[in-house]
């Protein structure tokens, strides 16, 4: 059973768990066992082996046709005790006022592993153009939210991605070190990030931060507006939404 | 490593896994190795190389206290392709319309091992009391969602849960099996579940079907009222839910 346990090249039941799961995304939610092996990297016996295991267990659900999704059971484990669900929780009532009133795409993020991470997205008919998913990410430098999470962060975070590559999305994506330094200074300085044309040409991302009790930023509001759209009227409510999440997390600012 | 592969009671390392997320509920969000442990049924030695494992992997996040958490990873892995986000993500302008109006809570229900599983449920400041939670379950009997679930399930479903015990959660649960059948045919006939205080004395809960393009009854969409108030107003905008939801799913009824 040693191969099971660990392959020759010591990585663990859990990583390769991970590397299971990690081949399934939005647009590619159903697999056969030997597709996932060839995408986990696995050898094919043990792909099989693993992907039985997590049927039989429910962590993952086959189809009539022999493919595999993710299981109703992982997402029940992994939500009914999660951080990020008691977050969300908290947000909803102030996403959903944020929504009716700007009527255009509101989004929860949180910073997690150098990206935001979307928690949570409400949308209506008439919202426009929006590359966020739930549990989708956007790099920092790039969108609202993560510019936000950026500006608030730690100073190693800062430097950390002040370092790195910066990708251009678009052709107004910040791609310079030093005029995104520039732009997180703007940020503490304002409260607010916005993020004209910098995912989508066509949007402008608005985004504002929320502490905890603690008094630390753990996540990022936004709206994502039409690229001309005015930010005004997004910002009074995303403050008056930001200021209703703090007071439900117990944050006394 | 025959011990982490698979245990002298021959359960496999997923059966391990799955263990110990289960020990984790939405009122235990934090524990030590030693306490998943405990209750996981496992060696102290194999608790402790487990949640390493996976907070190396970050489906498990420990805190400054050393004690473990879920991981926002495996919230992540876990949502971003699973059939729960997409049925979600379809029923959510629906729900958020139908919470707008009646301002009371409003659900989404699937059925999953022979329980009905809440994928979401939205409420509003004034919403009354209510025992639902995200990722939450509720006996088939005792709920409105529930009952509907199980008045559209198939046979076998039916003839288990009739054959099982019915335990009451209030003086009012219905836990005997001829009422429950006669029950059962009224939501068929009616389309629609009203449980009048089965789950809390104070509460009624009204429940409509949702079909996805099969045709196939795929969800339940709920409300919580006030035990008094009157239902009609509720189900007009069930329906009219219910309706939007379906068409998002393909389903030409």
């Amino acid at each position: 059973m040693a191969d099971v346990a660990n392959s020759s090249s010591g990585d663990s039941v859990t990583d390769r768990l991970v590397r299971v799961l990690e081949t399934f995304t939005p647009t590619r939610t159903a697999q056969t066992a030997a597709e996932i092996g060839r995408r986990a990297g696995l050898p094919s016996s043990s792909a099989h082996r693993i992907v039985g295991e997590l049927v039989d267990s429910g962590l993952l659900e086959r189809d009539d046709d022999r493919r595999v999704r993710i299981g109703m059971r992982l997402w029940e484990l992994a939500t009914r005790s999660s951080q990020a669900l008691r977050l969300r929780q908290s947000a909803m009532p102030a996403m959903e006022r944020v929504q009716a009133r700007i009527r255009e795409h509101t989004q929860l993020a949180i910073l997690e592993q150098d990206e935001a991470l979307f928690l949570e997205r409400l949308s209506g008919p008439a919202s426009g153009s929006n590359v966020t998913r739930v549990a989708g990410r956007l790099p920092l430098h790039a969108s609202s939210s993560g510019l936000v999470l950026l500006a608030f962060g730690d100073h190693d975070l800062q430097e950390r991605i002040l370092a790195s590559p910066l990708p251009p999305l678009t052709r107004e994506t910040i791609t310079d070190p030093a005029a995104l330094r520039r732009k997180l200074a703007e940020v503490r300085s304002l409260g607010h990030a916005v993020a004209r044309g910098f995912i989508e040409a066509v949007s402008t991302g608005v985004a504002v931060p929320v502490r905890d009790e603690t008094g630390q930023v753990v996540a990022a509001l936004s709206v994502v507006l039409r690229r001309d759209a005015p930010v005004e009227p997004a910002l009074v409510e995303l403050h008056a939404g930001k200021r209703e999440i703090e007071r439900a997390l117990g944050f006394r600012g």
